[in-house]
């Protein structure tokens, strides 16, 4: 398997404030053709440093890449640094530098002279254009290895890797073909979900399987190599079917989609429209909703309704109810529920009442305690709930429990 | 100046899925007593890379803090390299391992043999206990040089840090002391803000100044080293207290809150109570207000009309504003704010209608067109803005104008 090793440069990604994130982009674009990454390494503005850390990647990595550095400022020492480490003069290239130009004249600017230095390009070395700033890249075949300078901004060195470095990778990757797949769990807890589908995953090393735990949701990722992507798809499908049988509707996608997404397909495909009406969530599943283009075509509106006296005008939620339940309890949730609806004219109502902290719980009622409520034509129903975490969690967690209930409820 | 290293540790750090952050909190620790951070690096579970790494980093740096790898399972070698290359055995600890046996018992687990491993300490290494995990901490002094083994969990490597760690550092950076600062701008653009304030912080080399730009807002990081934390904060008032007297209101925070936090504390000092009614932010304006814990005492509630329908029914919207101004007008923005003001008895009402795009431009409304409005006792208001960008950041930047709108309306 060949092994290749990320360079990222710039002062700012030594700062409290700043990390690289462009290798997570490049390390999955390296996987899909079977190449493995062995080390990320963030250096700074230090030539000293940089060298050293180029010559190790260059005796052990058959595919280096660094990212940033090679802008026009003093600072930008990557050109030089890779020139002095492979052997090579850099040299001005006059194409390079009218395009510059060019891209300087068209937005009416004058081009000052230490942009000059972005047209310096190492000898033997190729162009990569850059159709989306000024800096273009650099790859370069050093003795059988490949060495590749991209700019810093995703927008600039994403396109430029998959025109130009991909083919490359493809050729030297020699037929292995990966393929991955993330499946998408909800409503099972950590050991829960690990009791039901180790037994089934253990049984094969290829995909290997890997289970990622997020603020409430699980993962599961899946990457198989084969000859052949049509090869590597067939093996990755095959565990996907069958964790698919086994896990029912826990798994809510295979596509990489997000909840909201997939309750978006489920009340188009109904042609359902839908509304929510939340207390401490205050406005986080609406929002989540109308995070997907196009939700305007069942998405009709919320009511946020932080006060008893705004659940009672804006949802017609009976103040005795409140008074003798509390407004963290099923009745209430349902009555927000069956509110919003009638209110707004949706199909479908989906409410939010509960305590999210850190202040406010009660021996009855503690932090963490929420209730998730659905009315439609058909039914109004409440769950509880006790979600652990602080106040982020907690809303996080509940508004998830209430798309997961809508698409519970519309599964079919 | 002392120079520190980081090495994270980890296969799960070189997937695409996880990246280090480990080192952004440590990094703003360091950096706390005058200690540089000059090189991050990311290794698997690969012996040869690690100690390749580790022998690099003893050649270059005064600190080396590593972190993860400390687990019972066979693949945690961090223990095992740092030994060979500091030349140490490890011995088991004794007390320790009682101490895993005990936490263990106390869950009524099991402990199984290979948990023994987190009780090896390298000889001569001092134990750093871990209250919240298993895995305790190791750091030792390498002729001179300190160098840190830490767990991979926040929860468990912060504590533990600042415990065991904070204090050598103090000692080791001999009396230097910074101290940082973060001042947030929004209505600024970027070159304005550079313009208005360059030639104030140019003239200061300590503090130094980086300007860092967000989604929709600007910061301004200060960091003033001296001899003694308070001179080294007096260093870094002076200039603060001269960019807030250049950037008036468009400043709005010098100690790290957010803008809904900011706006939070006018509206309690005030005793006002304020709602929102949304469109094309799907209720992120009413989110944002409750991230705040205790935003209740001032939070009332929302309406998020998606429709024309809702717009009209729970904002009294008037269908014939809507037919000939358009959903997104000034009219109809004034008109949800006034509407959600008056329904559910605010003192305030604050509005956005607008275009997210992806689609639903026109030539008279393209994507980004917003409107936000704000309704009080005293008047009713609109204000038109363009904002660039995706769905995403249309809604964000959207949001904060209707936030900003709300601070300006009560800077006093």
């Amino acid at each position: 398997m060949l092994r290749a090793e990320i360079i990222a440069i710039g002062s700012e990604l030594l700062t409290p404030h700043r990390t690289d994130t462009n290798s997570l982009w490049l390390t999955e674009r390296l996987n899909s053709v079977g190449i493995e990454v062995q080390l990320k390494t963030v250096v700074g503005d230090d030539e000293a440093i940089l060298e050293e850390s180029l010559r190790d990647a260059l005796k052990r990595s058959d595919v280096i890449i660094s990212t940033g550095g090679l802008g026009p400022t003093e600072d930008d020492i990557t050109r030089k640094v890779f020139a002095r480490v492979t052997g090579r003069q850099l040299k001005l290239d006059y194409e390079v530098l009218a395009g510059i130009r060019e891209r300087f004249a068209s937005r009416g600017y004058q081009m000052t002279p230490n942009n000059e230095r972005q047209a310096l390009i190492l000898v033997g070395g190729k162009v990569l254009a850059n159709p989306n700033g000024t800096a273009p890249g650099i790859k370069i075949d050093q003795e059988g290895k490949l060495i590749v300078l991209l700019p810093g901004p995703p927008r600039e060195n994403q396109p430029m890797f998959d025109d130009y470095v991909m083919p490359d990778l493809e050729r030297m990757s020699r037929g292995v073909r990966m393929a991955s797949r993330v499946l998408k769990v909800t409503g099972l807890g950590e050991s829960a979900l690990d009791d039901m589908i180790a037994p089934i995953y253990k049984e094969y090393t290829n995909p290997s399987t890997t289970v990622l735990f997020t603020d409430s949701e699980i993962e599961i990722h899946l990457t198989g190599s084969a000859d052949t992507a049509a090869r590597a798809e067939e093996i990755v499908d095959e565990l996907t079917d069958k964790l698919e049988e086994k896990l029912g509707y826990y798994l809510y996608s295979t596509t990489g989609e997000s909840l909201e997404e997939v309750v978006g397909h489920r009340l188009r495909l109904k042609q359902f429209t839908i509304a929510t009406a939340e207390s401490c969530t205050g406005g986080l599943v609406a929002e989540r909703i109308t995070r997907v283009p196009g939700s305007s075509d069942y998405f009709v509106g919320s009511v946020v309704s932080y006060t008893n006296e705004v659940k009672s005008r804006l949802l017609d939620v009976p103040e005795e109810m409140i008074e003798l339940h509390g407004a963290v309890s099923g009745e209430v949730a349902e009555a927000m529920a069956r509110g919003v609806k009638m209110r707004t004219g949706a199909t479908i109502g989906v409410s939010v009442t509960g305590t999210a902290g850190p202040g406010g719980g009660t021996d009855a009622v503690p932090v963490g305690t929420v209730y998730v409520g659905l009315s439609d034509d058909v039914v109004t129903s409440n769950r509880r709930l006790v979600l652990p975490g602080d106040r982020h969690l907690v809303r996080w967690r509940a508004s998830t429990a209430a798309l997961e209930m809508v698409r519970r409820r519309y599964l079919l």
